[in-house]
């Protein structure tokens, strides 16, 4: 149970699996006056796993950055973890990269307009100016950052400057590769919205090699980006069925329902602390 | 972590939500020499809900007694709790009620033969004679108790006595009313497999009401027996497509799939001490 | 097939059943010069019921005022057919009557403005001035026509008025219910969404029913208006998986997303001309 | 509409698609005494594309010979139409090839003996004794033919023999690879199950393999064989829901559900004479 006066925060936690982190964690936050809200964990493994946790907790005290302190301390260092201390009611800043489909950038705009998705867009940036009125409405900065083989290098480093600071980046149907230099410059992580069910159909085509190969199903897969690309850890996927009688361009259609709810569930659960990366793979408590 | 000797123990909480819960009861835990595997708990409101916590832990000392009865003198007391401990080892004896449709029936039977579903059954019951060679191909025991409305009494004393000492009782398209009588007599658990999405199509021909309706989903719903008929907590439900080309005999069939899975996957739940009710609605942890 | 400079029209039949409807209407086609694009039919029953058959075709002479003459005295008076020609070139006029909710309209304004839904909305109607500016941005005429208990008759008169002459009301969340005469006045057919999977949870607080019953899964169920509140033919259904976690506002989150994509899924069939009625149900073709 | 004595009949049609061909067929078969139950067609392109026709007609002559003659002269001959004329009441055989896992022949044994499937099991032959039992309890014909790779030839002129006469041939999980020699030989076409959602994971591990990448997704996929491995024209696919919880074991499990239900609408839609293949896709009228 919480109070209203009650800082809520998140604690994540990640090491080698063994025996009382449970115990540990719960009666740290205990003993500090904190009320356990949540507690989700996964091992990856019955013996010699990693040790995944998420905790929601109650903090009468208020004072995240002393508990943060304090368990680096009194628990991590024992156990050899990972952690980090988030404030709940801190709304994510997070960066946008588009081309010119709208239906993810809206959907996620949309979304926050209406509160459920608590992040604070800060900046919305294209490498075309096509959707520039519709950011625009929604009170959200857009910036037209040109894209050309030449002017890559440029270019990258305009979007970096832009995106200092924030602490998520999307890819919201951003139809150019970003080059590891870039991932490195931003820090944060980027989560991609692929339009296909990976790894069928990686690359820039999938629908017309779904319809060519006369799947039955097409998808959407949301996953961080990597300097490997389409091979970055999976966050969330799902599919809608199609028939023979789906042209290509029906796919895309269909296809975009499905990437627009797949892309902001990602991006909800990314933002509620909730997604931790498991090698190339994610755990999502 | 659990190594091969340990004992894998479930225990199940509930209790009046208040500061402490998940601590006090990993720190017994932990200080039992038990190991927490997983965790996973529910307060239904932010102030003065019900909390709900199942917990997995391995227990090297493998001595669920000692451990039950120092859980209840150390932290049950303490916090008001309803608790239960079980061996994760031990599968639940079920038994069955069943009229002439073999759908249901035959998917427990198969789930239970190839490992996918760990329980006991030990016997099953009809008001029917024709599933007898079929559960016979099984190895399983079947008792053939017809059911009238001049010996429903005598009836339902055989079925009793039949299901004496079962851990739950599974109607799996039993085609008669349970009275409140057997609910009692028998005392464990009952779960229903009703064949529509309630609380639409109470009764007992949703499908025919299903097609009149023009609906363009039919479901499955599993859910405990009370003595309200269609009105106990759900425990699982889910939908299958349909058009207007299906006839009430096409939303049987399409409906009989959705029915084995929904009632299989409860079962699951229920034998993996997952599902606690609350009020007339069910926790699924 | 077709070529662009031909018209495309769509030939809807409903007829009690009998022999040679198909190679009458095609036979007709053909003769007509007409060139049959697609072809779908239903009949209610093996002997006696009625017939319903969907054809669109391709017509070089672009004479559709001649050809419906034709079909009139050459086939429709001799099966005793209801019909209708339709040019699939002309969009629907529709008019929108809504109350706070954007969800539902936002998604019928988007869908219209990138083309996958061909309508145009000729009028959006609320009894709340909140969602003016939405509608504004997508150039839509937005009108307020308050309604209270006392001055409702005088609403539903100016609603009428505004609605004279669209070929479809869409209810998208409008929180009042519509009288027999405004539905008499108006003439059109009226698609509303409801926020439950229909006839589950009749009235106005479906989720927070929802969440007192306990169902895991919520749904919603666009269907025809008629004077019977909630009763009409259902066009079409969809449902979302929940739990015990998922509070009523969650409920009511989540069915936003179902709601939307129902209702954006029926209008587009019925400005297809693909629904016709069939009694108090759909035939979808 | 049919009468009880009327014989149904199915006409599948296949070729250039063309002005005129639904009126001719429709006309020859109203002319011939036939009436029309159900139609769907499919055309590929709106010029010059393929043209595929699905006619299901009730013919009180009973006379199927007679009018399959004429309409190859009649009608046929002048489109350049491949086409099949069958007879509705027939069942197919099927011969089932397998190996260890029952859950898809069990799935397809028990819908024919409870009369979803329209099927006659000629045969099941398996490289494995262990599924004799079971094939046995539902009556049918169960052979044992063990393929090593130095018997491989001879097993397979075996199995051909044993197949000889079916009109299907279905690997229901059969973990041995086809050779193009014994689908010469065999002349039927064959339905595969793959266990993942080609074209994810080819190959024989698919569920280790999702488990490594970490999909949210698995599915199955049910396709005709071709010499090209996994590479043929696909029928149906379906997938289910998974997380990181779920073990490479509990994939295969979940995916078992979805492999059974899918290979038995792929097989029901084949015997209903409803696939038509164009290039390596499918039609499903």
């Amino acid at each position: 149970m919480s109070r209203p006066a009650d800082t809520v925060g998140r604690l994540l936690v990640r090491c080698p699996d063994r025996f009382g982190i449970v115990a540990a964690v719960s009666s740290f936050l205990s003993a500090s006056g904190a009320n356990i809200l949540s507690l989700d964990q996964h091992a990856t493994a019955t013996y010699g796993g990693t040790y995944f946790q998420r905790t929601e907790f109650a903090l009468p005290s208020r004072d995240l950055d002393g508990l943060r302190a304090a368990f680096a301390s009194d628990v991590a260092r024992h156990f050899g973890m990972d952690f980090t201390v988030t404030d709940a009611a801190a709304p994510k800043r997070i960066g946008v990269l588009v081309s010119k489909s709208d239906h993810c950038l809206l959907d996620l705009l949309w979304r926050t307009q209406r509160g459920e998705l608590d992040v604070e867009v800060a900046v919305v940036i294209s490498n075309h100016p096509d959707l520039a009125p519709a950011v625009g409405s929604f009170g959200v900065p857009f910036v037209h950052v040109p894209v050309t083989p030449e002017t890559k290098p440029e270019a990258e480093a305009r979007q970096a400057e832009l995106l200092a600071g924030v602490d998520l980046v999307v890819l919201a149907r951003y139809m150019q590769i970003v080059s590891g230099s870039l991932l490195a410059a931003v820090g944060s992580p980027m989560i991609n919205i692929h339009h296909s069910f990976l790894p069928a159909f990686v690359g820039a085509v999938p629908y017309r090699q779904a319809k060519e190969r006369g799947v039955k199903l097409v998808g959407a897969t949301a996953h961080y980006v990597t300097e490997e690309l389409d091979q970055g850890p999976i966050i969330e996927q799902d599919v809608v069925r199609v028939n023979h009688r789906h042209s290509a361009a029906d796919l895309t259609r269909l296809g975009a329902d499905v990437e627009r709810s797949v892309l902001s569930r990602a991006v909800r659960w990314h933002c509620e602390d909730r997604v931790m990366r498991d090698g190339n793979t994610t755990v999502v408590l």
